[in-house]
């Protein structure tokens, strides 16, 4: 059950650099000791720590850390190669990764432009640690909007009969060019076969408050029910709808004043926020994923 | 359809004195001035109002002043005898209600004594500006805690073989006595007769951030789906089990650090304040029922 | 003292219509009652209305109408005329705005954008109920990205020597063509001199929880003082730096491990948000401003 | 500069337990592994840690960690004894504390009960690990609510003209029984000699949301600066009033309709939650100071 994987390819330029791990094992004494001390031997100097113990007798074991090296082309690969070995001894799942390295972002959307917005504004302004690698919708609006970016955009059209066809091109432009699918109010389902492709790699943003109201048109559902206060989530998609693991949600309270029209907007904003806080959080390494639960070291 | 409540009776010393109005209909033209006029006619001076219009064609009109009187003993009653036709005009849905006289709770309770307490201590504080007629539970847990109040404590044990009875006591001890029920975590269920009683004069405290996790167990369903944020609801209670108009949702932020008695210990303060107001506002008469929503005017 | 303000001309096509009505007079009895008969005497259909009175015995009385004219141009300037007596007898403050009179916002800028965007998408989005007549900054930098909006730009650059000068010019390309200055992070103070061509229509927004941290670098005094929740605040300009009447402030949690850099990031998007509220809550006439504080009707 | 703190006496019966360390030094390569491989080599399992550090290079680094020992009370004294080498060679300020040795809290109150309260019912409710050793009050109101918890209570008057003798009273009834001071709305300044007995020990609520509103009424002061939110802080007691470092804070959203009253009590709910966090972190060891901020891992 073991999964090594090591992303240590597509080096820049520089020496010095710094690197990210996360692992996930069942718990057992030694663990922090044994990484930590392999770090410092193969010249990692650690600069954040954080660790989770779901439970100490017999439960998970989750840790995150940062940490720099002086010649990070050199040593990386090496620490990767060696690591394997501390890995078997602990049955982690372990992934290490270069900060330099940016994740690669494809960019679902639909009709509605306030998510991709902010993604675009949030990447311009460098608050957005990554590449935006391409935009994908199945409406031909948003062109105009991205392109000025100098950002390809994808218009790949979705109808009931072509949804396959459409599905298949979907999977061909990301194929090999995105790392992570940020679904910025894409408004349809995706199939198993791509979510099995990308698992724990895509976010969608859902319009409310999760578990509350899943489906569609939630913000009728919110209004219908006379709720005090609206909220959006961020998860990653599995093959349940709207029932994957919750990386962020926010809220935002509202009043028997306001009516749908006005629970949408005021829902765009949560909806930006929430989306961008977990794509931050997954370009900067800092979600695990343990059965459909997230561990956030935000 | 008119339903016409005056609540004036019960009158202590004192000439001046303050009212408030609650008034629902179908919207039209000319319904402020009617009764602003009618108020200022009959020597009220307005020192609060709220107006909510539901939808400007053909929707709901929901109204609540403040006023105050010369001698209200004296004038009150007349105001409202002359204000039916008014009402009738109008097809109000309307509710007088003296600010001196108090309204009288039951408070009902099982173990836990978060929310009690919470009421307890904002009503000595005179934060909660009503009389706490008595304290009913099926456990006598409580007996300890509430006596040295002054406040009378009924011990009603409830059995799956004994409910039918036990709820017949119940309403024996609140019948004349009561105003409004108050659940502060009593966990068990009303039936259709006792609520029928007193039709949104039942306020439950649910913990959870309704519509999630309807039902027993919340936080344990909190924690199982891994979300980021828990809540409380107050609500009134109808036959629907957790599905009656809410009054009052609030909210604190977890992280997957915290296990289900953490959800549980931080959700207990959500509960506790959520409760407080939703008590508070009924008392001070800010909420008004439509359908199965609440308008409230705070 | 009393001042007469109708804002009525500009009138667009179409005769059914909305208009709006805020108030401010010291308290006595009838005043609800006197504007309310003048309106629906005038044909008018009240859709909402709010009111706040300070303090029952001799404070100030503020009310805010909504309505509804059969026909807006012809009845909406003999409104306006007959309602002289009614304000006269109370010594009200008045202010009458046809919703369709869209208000014209002048958008002052310097160097960073978020502020300046935010307003720019909710405009395009249909969330913000104005006209944006131009946008005036100090440095030339938004030009390329406000232009393709449409929306004039104009470059008037200022230096400690040109400061008179500049602000003449600025003087000059608002004059008769906005109705209020939204400072959307422009670095510059504003002379009294321009201010009193403004009063209570220049809105700014102040990146910190005012009063904490008035003037330069609250980011970097926020921290300083280790604070652990950090906020931004709206406020008309007055004279005195960041002391004027706040209209909307909201906050956000940080944490030891949010260096300046991350207190600015998480501080653009409170900036961005509450500006946009303070905007959208004066443009829909919903602040009035009694010495140096609001009454905010929303 | 080193300090040296070990609290593992006082010790409960029992062989497994649970203790934490927290530790502050000069940032340099190879602390985590250094502290957890000695931590592993005296049998300690790991089953929390925290780290920070302020800036990679020439900061200062910050680590908490809870572990258990199979036998703590023969295991602990040797780690600690074994640790000052560690320590020594890191320049590290640290302490080690048991969980089981629980903190002892000396409560300061004036005439408000409120957080007093909220401390007592949290305590009797397990959700406070500390022991209340005592209530100190400059008034006797207090000792009717709080004698029936059975904790000692001591009237110490305090008068401008016997402001020294009192507190020399004070410090004598706190003397050996308590690790903890908080003062819980305790309206009399601290001299600098006591607060010198207590350094970092000393938790102080502020009813406002520091830096705001520094000094007496803050809700006052609130009011007619007209905020639209309003807070609370609890911090560390310095010489300096309300400067200290601050642990916690948290806000209520309030509007033009609050007056101070409202204020007040609306702020009540807030200190009371905010009072209790801090206490409760600090009891769990979550809190490190740094200059005049805090670390919290929480």
């Amino acid at each position: 059950m073991n999964v090594t994987q090591a992303d240590v390819t597509n080096n820049p330029t520089g020496k010095g650099g710094r690197a990210r791990m996360l692992i996930s094992c069942p718990d057992r004494s030694g663990i922090v000791a044994a990484v930590s001390h392999f770090l410092h031997e193969h010249g990692a100097n650690i600069v954040q720590s954080d660790q989770y113990t779901m439970d100490p007798e017999g439960g998970m074991f989750f840790i995150r850390f940062e940490f720099d090296l002086n010649d990070v082309e050199v040593e990386l690969p090496i620490l990767v190669e060696d690591f394997t070995r501390v890995a078997d001894r602990f049955q982690m799942k372990w992934h290490i990764f270069r900060e330099s390295r940016k994740k690669r972002l494809a960019i679902f959307v639909s009709k509605e432009d306030h998510c991709l917005l902010e993604l675009l504004w949030q990447w311009r302004n460098g608050d957005l640690d990554a590449d935006i690698a391409m935009v994908v919708s199945n409406h031909p609006d948003m062109r105009s909007l991205v392109e000025p970016f100098g950002i390809p955009f994808h218009h790949i059209p979705v109808t009931p009969s072509t949804k396959d066809e459409a599905e298949r091109k979907q999977m061909e432009v990301v194929a090999g060019k995105a790392d992570l699918i940020v679904l910025a109010r894409y408004m349809q389902i995706i199939s198993p076969k791509f979510i099995e492709q990308f698992p724990n790699r895509i976010i969608n943003i859902h319009h409310s408050f999760l578990p509350a109201f899943v489906g569609g048109k939630p913000y009728a559902q919110a209004y219908t029910r006379g709720v005090k206060i609206i909220g959006a989530t961020a998860h990653y998609v599995t093959e349940e709808l709207d029932g994957g693991p919750i990386i962020e949600q926010d809220v935002q309270r509202v009043t028997h004043r306001d009516n749908v029209d006005n629970l949408k907007r005021i829902g765009r904003t949560i909806e930006r926020v929430v989306l961008a806080r977990a794509v931050k959080w997954h370009i900067e390494d800092r979600v695990l994923v343990h059965q459909n639960k997230t561990v956030v070291f935000n």
